[in-house]
């Protein structure tokens, strides 16, 4: 923390000129004369101030800012991811805006508007659960700035993207479950025309399929809330053929869904065992300890933000797609048999 | 989500220029001519092009844009304040971009540079733990941007403040203890020379003074992190004047306490009470469900968002300091008696 650093005020100060005027000037402001930024940004430059930025600002008119677009963030997954990124910018010497579309097509757009007006160099994209008009991604690309999109992926665009096995992250705790004796597996998903939802359900079937277990549609609800999940799994467990085994689109639903088991007089693991899926911090407060998948969103994080870094500093020259996946992998504990 | 809204490359098409020419122009960008501005402009005004921002970038050199700096971000209380702030936001058609200090005095100062590169009209702000020195606040300020602090407020800056009533929701709390029958109330706490920290102890030593309870520095530890829960909890049961009670600086070390209380062979809460702070998702979840102080998170990010946003229009007239103070609530559940 150096406290010789000069300021704005210092600045202005010994210029005889206001600090915003300072400011703009060092941020090449339309408003403010050649005349002016010369004389702000010889002087800031000679006593150092704020060096990198202001050697930015002066070799371009792009800052060296990396814009996040995340559909959610009272979310655990999505803050490790944005956790991964933000390591990898800092390593690149990148700053970092986030914005938050909170699963609003209109605020995704506008999100999309505020980055390119900021004049970022790059954008890392998840997409909104009601986006299916996908123009303003394509607007990212017209205005040559690099686009990545990680977890949920927009196919219409022709750019890199960084997703998570969710096939096989599915495929792996069905077949676990299926491996320690559980016949009735249920599984609470989410709504069927989000690719990663849709991808769980696949793994869920091809691991049933496997093992020569029917496709029982019963035992296969939307139920990605804890709000549904409170409707939903009391009358799964009154039903004749009651599921020995849930498999948990997200971890909310699995320890909720641990919870009104308990509370009907069944054991977990003994008769009923539980898996989520994100292996959140809560895994650990559950009783018993939650059975979950890892998606390593900390890893996909700093990956989107290499490739990005990569491509804008011509790093990554491969022309076509960059296409890269996140491994899952199954953390057992103490919810499943 | 109108599909016949014209796109950045229908205007480059009609007019012979290419996308990131009309973008800049459309930003008001400084490479740009004024002739070039004017044809784009105008055009894209002619065919209702993204109405909002245009009319914005063409009313203002500040666009629509607020930016919040927080300390953490994989963090429930944070992520609740920032969605407030959000739902404020929106209300008031603000657009919202986010910078991510992680705790770290020198992100901070470049999330204020890159904010103020944004060219945001205001920034609501919560400082690092490893801050003490404030002139990148002042220099916002100097700026002519509008600043609120939220919840770790820098006393050295003369500007607007929302903070949360810790001291009362730690002296309630404790009472509450007391009240059914605790006679050693432990305190989990955190660093003392952050304000909320002290605050809360405070809270707990008042609280207990107001009972004729000694204060016994043994049942006070800085311990505000999982791991120094694994280290500490389990050496305080074992002492002579075990505590009858944890009162806890945050949730997860709450949830943990719990968890360690119960595998030594205490009952929660008969032997021992558990009572957490912020009220986050995981109360819900651990068995018994835990009591906790609400902060209203959500709440908080609302009113600092509204009076940001009541300063950048003007209605907010106050020549002062205004400096709101959010209550707690005590949300009784089954980790105490």
């Amino acid at each position: 923390m150096d406290k010789r650093q000069i300021t704005l005020k210092d600045i202005a100060k010994e210029l005889g000129l206001s600090p915003s005027t300072v400011s703009r000037a060092l941020r090449n402001h339309p408003a403010i004369s050649k005349e002016t930024k010369g004389l702000v940004q010889n002087y800031a430059l000679k006593h150092k101030y704020k060096p990198n930025t202001l050697a930015l600002q002066l070799r371009t008119n792009r800052n060296n800012t990396i814009g996040v677009i995340v559909p959610e963030i009272v979310h655990y997954f999505f803050s490790t991811v944005l956790a991964g990124i933000q390591e990898e910018a800092e390593k690149g010497n990148y700053n970092l805006i986030i914005c938050h579309s909170n699963e609003n097509y209109e605020r995704e757009v506008k999100s999309v508007e505020t980055l390119l007006d900021a004049r970022v160099c790059g954008i890392l994209a998840s997409q909104s659960k009601t986006t299916e008009e996908f123009s303003h991604f394509q607007d990212i690309v017209d205005n040559d700035v690099h686009l990545v999109f990680f977890d949920r992926i927009c196919t219409g665009i022709n750019t890199d993207k960084v997703v998570i096995d969710d096939y096989a992250g599915a495929y792996h705790a069905v077949e676990y479950l299926i491996n320690s004796g559980c016949k009735q597996v249920a599984f609470l998903g989410s709504n069927p025309h989000l690719p990663i939802a849709n991808n769980r359900r696949m793994g869920y079937e091809d691991a049933l399929r496997k093992h020569n277990i029917p496709i029982n549609k019963a035992l296969m609800q939307v139920c990605d809330t804890v709000e549904l999940a409170r409707e939903i799994v009391p009358s799964m467990l009154k039903a004749d053929t009651a599921p020995d085994a849930f498999f948990c689109i997200n971890d909310e639903v699995a320890a909720h869904c641990l919870q009104i088991i308990k509370s009907t007089g069944f054991r977990v693991p003994q008769d009923i065992s539980v898996c989520g899926f994100t292996n959140s911090d809560i895994t650990e407060v559950t009783d018993p300890t939650l059975t979950s998948v890892d998606q390593h969103g900390f890893e996909m994080g700093k990956t989107a933000a290499r490739l990005l870094i990569n491509r804008i500093e011509g790093k990554e020259v491969k022309k076509g797609i960059v296409s890269k996946v996140i491994k899952t992998d199954l953390v057992v504990r103490n919810s499943t048999r």
